[in-house]
């Protein structure tokens, strides 16, 4: 298994929610010795700068609250560009998580976080752009619509990711991940709410085909 | 009661489903007497045509499943114009509910049926049209976008209608409602599941004020 | 955008449950040279107090848990009076968000916050007053059964504001939002749970038409 | 238990949704022989035709889908009068199994079907006559806020039943289920959705303590 | 309204949680002019604390989290005994809440708590005493099984109250809600997840007619 | 695979529902070469008599709707004996299928088929025997207290199974398998709605250990 | 838009479900016009039949309920294969669905509709194969698993597709849904369900990048 | 019942989650009197030292979060061995507590808590000691997978148990509940969500058949 890891880049993940900052570290000790990419997602200021002071080499992303630790550099894998695209400021750490797993896992990224489907005109004028990207992640909340509306822009696969973020029938991210799984636009798949990590290993994987 | 539906264009509602022919036409031969205005909803053609034989001045509209009853013609009671709006040519029948109730309630009434969100320019071609609207009716099935990139296109009061329209994660038309009302333009409030008839009237009281 | 909103009197909205002060300040900044009206909802007293400190134009409404920021006080844009109808004590922030928006956008708003369908005398008692509302905006939690029996009472739109207050089957405000669009009164429409500043936004520009 | 039935009047039920008329007609034959009331709830018009040929001496009440045989005519159990009240021409079914159930266990029972909390008025001239009532049964689908409306007008009992009538969020009466649960009025209790054996049942043996 | 409460012994209910002590010393201020009994529900301990200071003629009942409040000492109204039942230690918060509201109403109250459908032999030992209540109500979390088997047991009316206890597919009480209104014995009604205050006030009214 | 079959009496099973005679056929031939037993569940009177023609070495169980096929008579391969309890009528179905399908697999298998949890006493009754069992199958709808309620009665591991019979609340059997699933009996294990074929299976694997 | 699809091979879909041999065909004769491939899904024979009638030029595929029609042959647009997998019978004609989406999109398609969890082994003698894919559909009902299991087994990008097959708690296809949606593997993106469209199209847009 | 907990083993459990550490003593202090073991599930350390603290003849396990008192040591009631299975290092809290309750009911247990479905290799490669066991528990969050997937490769019973780890659609474990009970094997079947307790239990109980 190391050795397809590190050929090939695929990184190993730990879900920081709910583990101690020493029970990631113990985790963390045993990857480093076999894998090349290792991604600690969830993780809080404080727990992220315990594993910090433990691993000298590991780059803290406070926005998408993630740690990445990485053997050596990484050779682009990925043939095309992964675009990353959010609406709302409170998707922004699931669309963060998304763009560095892209590009921690060898692809160029692009990313714009401020497009949202009440303005559609704003969206209209990144058209051009998007068509040329190899895969697009696409993160939104609320009515969940960003997707749809940016797949019927394109002719590319799109990674739609629902984001908890909202109140009442939001539903803990449900009602936008219903809303994907139900788009009218047919080049779209989904991934699990918030699951920014999935969608941007999902992204590379299909970018290296 | 009878005086105010008279003087102001209040229609009664029938609701059609799960009614025989014979109980609608019992509770028409009590409503005429006293209402100016009876509409029948959700009726297929065979009980149509049984209400039609009984009541010659009944128009049937078999796009709506309607029947609509009026004593008079209607004076023209809204101020302005409401514009019903649906993307896919399922959601046509509730959209004409919509359309045919406001209209009875002495509404001007603009309908475009076949604008989505996976075609996002066309729907932007009517933008100058949709803003003279005095109130919009839209009418959504699978992702239930549409009211909210409408609402972010105008001004104006949107009412929107989810339909049941769709498969698996559709839930009957819960998605498309949840979307809607978690919509990130603020300028929209929803109505049941369906419920041309509710979007068609509440449209009209609005557009009396 | 920005000149219309100045014209017309739409304001912006910050979302402040899940800011941290200093996101929402930021924001603010942003906001201010380019928006006349910004409006910051679900804040507590201590985030509300240090944006006080730092925009010395503000208002802080501790009861609706808001902060109102205006250019210039507002012209009168809205025709009628709109009303804010709840039923009980805890329904009473949501119900201060929804007056405090419209009056921000230029209405006259009249309110009343202890009629409820348990003591439905009381409620008799405004219906001649409520029947002159140009919009009225009703806020309920527990069977959500106000806005029908309101409703029912006036010629006049309502919009529903359902509330997360409850326990057991409450379901976080589902049953009263369920119960509303379920009304057997049709001159209603609904919108997301605790959602007043979207019922006073809604009733706002019904009231501008 | 045959002793107890005959002594005091309690029904065996036969919930006859799912069986064929052979079936029923089996039960029954086994039943007659020790039971003093026999009840046959949720049968359609055939199979009533063929249970009323086998056994001359059944009731069948077509407008509540049910069957009553009683060994002989029953004294009056029941202390005082049971009201049943509903809103909804489609609610009358469940309202009838309500009242029918409860007249056959030995109870005075009073009936008004068409009051609903859209005309609240019409409910409040009612007032007097409930408050004499000894328990009240009160069915509502849609937004089931009838209930809760009575209850705050009187001092008794109130036993609700929500109904399956309705479309869209009305999810097979859950909603009006849900909304009878969470009254802001204390005397009520609630029974299964269309369970209107049930709530006669109850109903009758509140009447005789 | 107030001579009907001194008069009738109707209480009025708080419900503390999610106020302050300060709102509900406020509410208590204006309601205890006019009330006969006030009730307070769902309070911690540092709450009740803070109110007992204010008011010293009120009683407090740590093991239901509960307040009460009489102008005078009750004369008995209920005519027969109200049994509380209840099987699991978790469950007794909520029993209790039901015993001290049907005593504060004028009933004589009887409880046990500690028999469970696990263990049914236990729960046969008392048949012959609670076949001599007027009412019975029951409380049960888990698989909600309780209310079923002791109505089997008895000719008399059961008031089911379903607690939210449980983990996993308990459901916040949804689990042992829906069970006892899918009971198969007819002597049931229900009432809200928790809901001791209201069995307590149904079961009361029951007593009473 | 298909000797492993042969020695052990694991049978192979095909889903009846929703595949054609001519499908069950086809599928029968291919397994009955390399099977020892082959069971069709939830096959209709039509399609069982079809295939009953072409095999004429089955065994048509119309009461269970299930078709089975064995090469020869089974040993006894279970050690003690299953017992299969069920309440209702309704339930007989789902009782019958897991009573066949351990008595295809070699066990020994007793059968009760009308106790419920509304007549403790006559399950009471049955103490002794059940206890002697090897294995209990508890089938119910309703409320679903049966399985509880037995392996509080006994020592022996309880198979769980609900059923979809029933209506509002029911949830198409939801109830009953959430109100199994948080029983507060520990020796119980649950499967399927409706799932007799899958009790009789896992039971006759424990029998066997 | 015409041309984008000539040039591309992008097929214009119609959901046959629920709508008349009727309005299919007024459909189809307006896009042949302007379309190079029209897919028709979710059509039963009977319909079938009278659009072929009407279009000589058009493929029926019965196992997967389909009607493609196309302009002229498709050259190769895809790079590599697709593989599609299913494990029961009654996933055979979503995975069809995708498996003929696909191929007339211009991909080499492989398949297999025999592999279940429940027989691992014979899963593992695929791998190799399965390794060598560019995109791999994977079509399950039941609990889901299969996805998972390929995802495992390569580094290729795996879109999953729940079907609606199963009873109980299968939910209607939600319970494969939201296991693949939870899938401890990260190569997975999911569509709707019983979308075997969906899922063709999706990788046949990834197969082009 | 004491004199049958002694000889046979059954433990007493305590719910330990809500509960203060001095009820917990309470509790047991009673219990230990009559019963040969005492289990306490999920406390946590603070708690687990007070009654450590207390009983010094007690055992406590803290990755269980787990204490268990025996009377004497337990003499070997289980005929064979039973294993526990689970795949990630989340769910290996609820795998101990299986284990321990297992062990602690006089079993051989052996445990595995690295094997996931998506490394099937792995997991294969302990094909021979699973189907040496006489029962597997089998221990699994996400998609549920892993009950499926064992029980195909085993003869044996297998009691499976869903947790409660994971994000978005985990809906706190529902989802692996429901893909266990829709498993495609038959030798399955489940518990509550988080139950390892009920798992060692039941387990135990099939053990000593």
């Amino acid at each position: 298994d190391h050795n397809r890891s590190l050929r090939k880049g695929f990184p190993e993940v730990i879900f920081g929610q709910g583990k101690t900052a020493d029970q990631i570290i113990g985790i963390m000790e045993r990857m480093k010795s076999q894998e090349s990419i290792v991604i600690v997602t969830r993780i809080d200021e404080t727990k992220a700068h315990r594993i910090a002071d433990r691993f000298k080499d590991v780059e803290y992303h406070a926005d998408a609250g993630m740690i990445i630790w990485k053997k050596t550099d990484f050779p682009l894998l990925g043939k095309g560009v992964i675009w990353v695209i959010s609406a709302g400021t409170s998707d922004i750490p699931v669309a963060r998580e998304a763009f560095l797993t892209a590009q921690a896992m060898g692809n160029r990224v692009e990313s714009i976080f401020d497009v949202g489907v009440s303005g559609i005109h704003r969206l209209m004028d990144h058209r051009a752009e998007f068509d040329k990207a190899s895969v697009l992640i696409v993160v939104a909340g609320m009515e969940g619509a960003l997707p749809s509306v940016v797949a019927g822009m394109v002719g590319r696969p799109v990674i739609a990711v629902p984001t908890s973020i909202g109140y009442g029938v939001s539903l803990g991210g449900l009602t936008p991940l219903f809303a994907m799984l139900n788009s009218c636009s047919s080049n779209i798949a989904v991934v699990n709410i918030d699951n920014g990590f999935g969608a941007g290993y999902m992204a590379s994987v299909i970018n290296r085909i």
